[in-house]
């Protein structure tokens, strides 16, 4: 995720004894050794068409100015790769100038760095130019890379040798401890081999921190963080690093109080200056979600209030009339869709808020809070009928659009009778064209919303055919932004740049855990 | 210097006694700190038109995406770069993907290494691509580098910040010991700085051992080192260096005994398997001079049996009528015009070269050696005058060919009588046009020639005019090579190869201090 927002003068407000509490929560890091499983050699700079190379002819392959050797190292890795380079003919008389690739898909080989002209920093693709200067060596590469395949490119050796590729390795690294993790019993091999994919997904980007995706941003975006932290808890159970970003998120804010969007933690922590209406409200829910699994009163006690604050600060955006202003509501992230009109989806993710936050106070006893969230609770509800439901077309109208995100929200908000919100979300299927959902993180509120009002087998189908197109072409790890209409789409004005796994996308697990495997019906938890 | 031979299966003759001689004799390396002390902004990324920028402005400069910034640090300098990087904006959301461009001199600035094409290997272009993972850095370059100008260009940032380069210095590295130097004593300014531009391409170019050029090869060279040694003889008189150089030549040599052309060092000592004829002949060379300096038993003990193998190894390159067999000739250096006639030029360093092994003979009392030394000198002589003097034209002829530079070769042989050599050198500019000189390497030669034969005034005319021409076009340091007629010649196929910092470039200031400020008129060393 990455919008754009520069704050002249930010000074973000830091709480030392969180961010204390948040440091003493650094995970372990667990590595491990993974050797390419297979090679090919591309016939062309930007085609796809490839050689194979048998694993054991890699080290007779000697590479001269211009030609390649691609690594295949079997699935997504995140990690440090060491490379042992030495060569044939005579001694080197000159550098080894080399070009390294990483790719998390195989299409990304092809692709053309300098065709590039995206919004989102090219700085994010994963090329390297290096010299080697002495052979035989070994090559300690000092940057963590994420990625499935490999391209080594000689950019040049000299016309007195041939490079040699003797040996590669990646030391993977993730705070996720896979002794933790059970089995996904579901009997269907398709839906077991989706959280396999999931868990994967989760896996690279749980470093740290949870990070949104380990080729980009690398960073702690709060959207992310709650649905990591949900297929965390039915999977890896490492409460410690929720903790620790909740903390973090804690620790340093808008001046105001307001949690931001996403965090840096490098070279110090610090708030970033994007702020995102829905972003911040989340830090209500996942800390709700977060008690609910641990019954942590420690945390509660720290955070409660900054919590309490998200829902006060918000509520000040209201209008007379109990809208969102416009600004503020366009402020609210929701997919992927820039355009599209916000203030009603804007609205539905207060609501939801609303709801954790009350349970948060009932939680800790503060029933005038209690009661006063209630009365909000209520009041924002009527407000959302009266403001967005087209009585007439029987679904929300947000700015003249009725797109499947603000039906989508409206649900999780609760706004509607059960009655209703079941007959809408059976035929969610007509507002799909007014702004198309983007990424999986949308579509995992929409998943969230058919199971909300118990449509468990469209919910299922929906997964199937969302998270398993991407399957089926080939994902090792689900995709940051996926239209499979549209396969070659992307947010940042190229693919190139795209993350190919990416966290808000791990969430099956979860729901086929949570969902699917268990027998969970009821829809309190949503 | 890089002459292209591949030899399948090369395994030089390695002497463990002798490399550990040279691995005792490696260096003390001085170091020093240098920042830059001027900046400038390139308008036009290949167009050498430039902004000047204030050096205390230069940190309040905020580079976005393909902007970029060239510090100028004064002079040539070798070392390693440590810059010091921060940002203007909001926190960086996305690494700094920066390219660096490392310029010996201000015309390589705007030169795109993407032209290049020429054969020998485009690594040696100083160029390094990295990434900035995290803000404020102090980022160490880890590769020494040979340079006065850097570039700095920002590939790309991100649209909320943009790069400040806070700060910037070299740790610079040689072995030369300035406090051993003693200053110029000559009156003409011109010829002082001269001295300084020699001293400091010396310098720079000595290093673990004497390199040829810290640019490109990075390497002991035999014809590079005989210079050097001149050199610094009478500057930095580091006579260790010079015997850890021979001792390494003698350590790692061609199975059948013969001195390599060049030697590599790293990972760990081994003879080039490149060989030239003239190459080889200066190991006798350079240690008879070494002997001269320091009258060091122990090296003549280990070093003299090689030395004469070199001259025995070559006599047996001789056709019936004494000339040198047509291939082998073919492999002498001389200078880098690869298409003419090298047999006389050959022939004449062989005479030469005999001359200084008789004189190591007669100081290790080897009088058998020596006399056959003498009857060895004398024949060949005979053969150069009848095999190629032309006593019509009153020169030397090789293939139909009257160059300078056989001319200046058959001088230093001796092969005339010096009545007639002081004629052939007084209209030597009469041979200027059959391949023209290209190196400071063959101009120091021909300097000697017109020394050897008292043509001091000539000599020194020369050098102001050759070497000057290079000071006014600005050199830091002398260049490895230069015809001020065709000043875009590369020997490489682009200049961007060029080294701007060539070891045998460097004798004008042994010329200087031996012949022009002393009361030195005797030509017996020559």
């Amino acid at each position: 995720m990455a919008l754009i927002s520069i704050i002249q003068d930010f000074h973000p407000l830091n709480n030392a004894k969180l961010l204390d509490t948040a440091e003493k929560l650094r995970p372990i890091l667990h590595h491990r050794i993974v050797e390419p499983v297979g090679a090919f050699v591309l016939k062309d700079r930007y085609s796809p068409e490839a050689e194979e190379i048998e694993m054991h002819r890699v080290h007779h392959l000697a590479m001269g100015k211009g030609e390649n050797l691609c690594l295949d190292f079997g699935t997504h890795l995140v990690g440090n790769v060491t490379l042992e380079f030495t060569y044939t003919g005579s001694h080197p008389d000159a550098p080894a100038y080399l070009k390294l690739k990483f790719a998390e898909t195989y299409k990304e080989l092809a692709e053309n760095s300098e065709d590039y002209s995206g919004w989102i920093s090219q700085s994010w693709i994963q090329e390297e130019y290096i010299h080697v200067d002495v052979l035989p060596a070994v090559v300690e590469l000092p940057r963590r890379h994420a990625f499935r395949y490999l391209k080594i490119t000689t950019m040049d050796t000299s016309v007195k040798y041939k490079l040699v590729v003797r040996n590669a390795e990646c030391k993977t690294v993730t705070s996720a401890d896979m002794r933790k993790l059970t089995p996904c019993t579901h009997p269907d091999p398709f839906l077991q081999k989706m959280d396999e994919i999931s868990l994967r997904t989760l896996q690279n980007c749980m470093q740290d921190v949870f990070e949104d995706g380990p080729k980009r941003d690398q960073r702690l975006w709060m959207g992310d963080l709650r649905l990591q932290a949900l297929a965390n808890y039915c999977t890896f159970r490492n409460y410690d690093l929720v903790r620790r970003c909740l903390y973090l998120f804690a620790g340093s804010r808008f001046p105001d109080g307001r949690i931001a969007a996403c965090l840096f933690t490098k070279p110090t922590v610090e708030a970033d200056d994007t702020w995102l209406f829905d972003y911040s409200l989340f830090f209500v829910v996942a800390l709700e979600e977060y008690m609910q699994q641990t019954n942590d009163e420690e945390t509660l006690k720290d955070l409660y209030d900054i919590a309490m604050q998200q829902i006060e600060i918000t509520l000040r955006y209201l209008e007379f009339d109990g809208t969102i202003e416009k600004e503020r509501a366009a402020n609210a992230f929701l997919d992927w869709n820039e355009e599209m009109n916000k203030s009603a989806g804007a609205l539905a993710v207060l609501i939801y808020a609303l709801r954790y936050a009350r349970r948060l106070a009932r939680r800790k006893n503060d029933w005038s809070q209690s009661s006063w969230l209630d009365e909000q609770l209520e009041r924002l509800k009527r407000v959302a009928r009266t403001a967005y439901y087209d009585e007439e077309r029987k679904c929300f109208v947000s700015g003249g659009e009725a797109s499947v995100i603000t039906q989508t929200w409206m649900v999780l908000a609760d706004v509607l009778h059960p009655d209703e919100a079941r007959a809408l979300m059976e035929r969610s299927e007509e507002f799909f064209d007014c702004f198309p959902m983007k990424t999986p993180y949308m579509h995992h509120y929409y998943v969230s919303a058919l199971l909300r009002v118990g449509l468990k087998e469209k919910a299922l189908e929906h997964m199937k055919a969302y998270w398993g197109s991407m399957m089926e072409t080939g994902a090792d790890t689900f995709w940051e932004a996926w239209d499979p209409e549209h396969p070659d789409d992307s947010p940042y004005g190229g693919a190139i740049i795209n993350s190919y796994c990416h966290a808000w996308s791990c969430t099956p697990t979860y729901l086929i855990r949570s969902w699917f495997t268990g027998e969970k019906h009821s829809d309190d938890r949503l």
